[in-house]
């Protein structure tokens, strides 16, 4: 069984502390977690939660099983990548001495980023796309020299008429 | 002392059980957290996480202290609003049903989202800005009705040449 990358959307009880149990019972067990974003739903009483992990099947249906426990867990929805939209959300600075800015500005433009601040030695950009396009950005940049980054970690939705909601 | 909404970015050592410990800080301690998001830095042995959240000044004293004391926190910054980006991201799904689809197709460009996902019945929807503008977007889009949507949090960059790393 190979290790790959996966991604669950978990619709949880909006309610104090829910971060800590589901975040803990990775920590406790071992599990490996990429990535975890949570935010509000059209519902207000439930958080959506996002999970990127990288595991074999068992790790996977262990995951899946665990989570199941959790009492402020509704539901749990494996994501098929063919089937599923994965976003993410990056902010990056980068150092524009040396005569780099133009081909900075270059990239920034090829991967339809977007410059949200600029100072005489430093570009910080906005930049939004499936994790491996970030990757792509970071890696063509870092030559020039990367300041600061932060990333929010990876959100998914289904495609299609299907609908992950708490009822 | 009034309450409102503030950002903190933490730099923290990318271990696993940090998330737990940071979460399980406020919700120990009911402090209420509006969102966290966090991701890989430069640095690989270092997380950024990205936390807002609401209280008077006596609560973001009180959160910053604790955050402190732990081990695996290395730097703390309250973002000042004045000179820091805000973004976060959202995929939404909307009814399409009824004859709305121009409007919401409008809707989109107005907003500069993106449709990501289009079938007879729905539009799916990515769509990137300040908290403010994304909730903009679910009040307009609400009365066509919501199917799904996820959010990732927000995620902060300061402005300017100073920046946030571990060193």
């Amino acid at each position: 069984m190979e290790n790959e990358k996966f991604v669950l959307s978990v619709i949880v009880q909006n309610r104090s502390g829910v971060l800590t149990r589901v975040s803990g019972l990775f920590s406790r067990r071992g599990f490996n977690i990429d990535s975890l974003t949570v935010g509000e739903t059209e519902n207000p009483d439930y958080s959506r939660m996002t999970i990127m992990a990288t595991g074999d099947d068992y790790i996977k249906d262990q995951i899946v099983k665990q989570l199941g426990k959790l009492h402020e867990v509704k539901k749990i929805q494996l994501m098929e990548p063919d089937n599923t939209v994965t976003r993410e959300l990056m902010l990056i600075k980068v150092d524009a001495t040396g005569g780099h800015r133009a081909e900075i500005m270059e990239a920034v433009h090829v991967f339809r980023a977007k410059a949200v601040d600029f100072t005489p030695k430093s570009i910080g950009v906005e930049i939004t796309g499936e994790a491996s396009k970030l990757n792509a950005f970071i890696e063509y940049v870092r030559p020039y020299g990367i300041l600061e980054m932060c990333r929010t970690g990876v959100t998914a939705l289904g495609r299609g008429e299907s609908c992950l909601t708490a009822e």
